[in-house]
């Protein structure tokens, strides 16, 4: 029996399927090949079992052993400790794949998630009160796309780091949002193309579709 | 001579005064007892050395030996492995640690440095357009304001968790957002009294005011 245990939600509507964190974890376990099951907790209803294994009522965590998990970057990085498929073993190639990995969640997507809650919500483009966080967005990718003009993946090899950058990529994509940035196209495209995400993007889906 | 050189900006404006990064570094450093020296860099003229250490041309970084380090949740993490005194060295301990410094960056920070940001450019609070953010940072702030009237420091003593997610409720404050949740400012009015942050914050000053 596997040791890990992924807890997804049961069933979301339409709009994120694909996009669901659990995602990231799948990719993850996929690439490194370990063996694992996913669990399903109730969307509609938040227990006080699921607020123990994840304090804000999302999704998903990871049971290791007695160790339960939550936050997909924490998760990634018990993961990048246990496989050298996800994570350099060498300190430098561990710490820029680290350092990454943190500028994938709090540099990149502190921008590109609440603009894409805005992009969701239908507030205009153009408008002033939407400004400040499309120019925070804009710094970043332009920054990215330097960045990723000049490397083919982040810590000098695939590691958890790519992981967490391309599908924070794919959803501003999802809104049209990369069409100034084709380094950051190309390298997101790149990341897609890998077996292991294929692999977990169906899973994923095909999850969700069998609770509808 | 120290080992760790912990690079700021040379000057910044008034407003972000007390709330530069470095100071989350600073704060672990001084928790830790590790002797570190501070550098600076041009506010005004970010060049491809700056960028070479971090490259969304932001602060901190920290060089530790032949390593450089950028993004604060990294570099605490890195510090955190090198004191007992920032991070519990037994599996559960430092996995705790761990999940809720994730937490406080890219569940926490990632709908509050937004909601921030609107406040600061005087976007009026009722207005439609930035509901979706509102609506995401009080989300994020009910359960804090659950999981804090339950304990003392996140990861079950004080840790770089605390560091983060304590620095990231004062910008909060700062814009008057805590009025509501009486746990998460007595949490971060109690993570504040601590002597390593008086002095944390007050090298900051110091630094600033010294360019002036």
């Amino acid at each position: 029996m596997a040791d890990l245990v992924l807890t997804t939600f049961d069933w979301v509507p339409e709009m994120p399927r694909g996009f669901v964190r659990d995602l990231r974890v799948r990719w993850a376990l996929e690439e490194a090949g370990l063996p694992y099951r996913v669990e399903s907790v109730p969307f509609g209803d938040r227990k006080a079992r699921h607020l123990a294994h994840q304090p804000f009522g999302q999704v998903p965590w990871l049971v290791d052993g007695d160790i339960s998990i939550f936050e997909t970057g924490a998760i990634l990085l018990h993961l990048g400790e246990r496989s050298a498929a996800l994570m350099p073993t060498d300190p430098r190639g561990r710490s820029d794949a680290i350092k990454w990995l943190f500028a994938a969640l709090n540099s990149v997507e502190m921008a590109s998630l609440p603009w894409a809650l805005l992009m969701f919500a239908n507030v205009p483009t153009g408008s002033t009160s939407r400004k400040p966080l499309d120019s925070f967005l804009t710094l970043r990718l332009q920054r990215m796309e330097a960045v990723l003009s000049e490397c083919e993946w982040l810590a000098g090899r695939f590691s958890i780091a790519d992981i967490v950058m391309a599908d924070v990529l794919r959803l501003v994509e999802r809104f049209g949002g990369l069409v100034d940035y084709p380094a950051c196209h190309t390298y997101m495209t790149r990341a897609t193309a890998r077996p292991a995400f294929a692999k977990a993007h169906a899973d994923q889906l095909a999850h969700f579709a069998a609770a509808d």
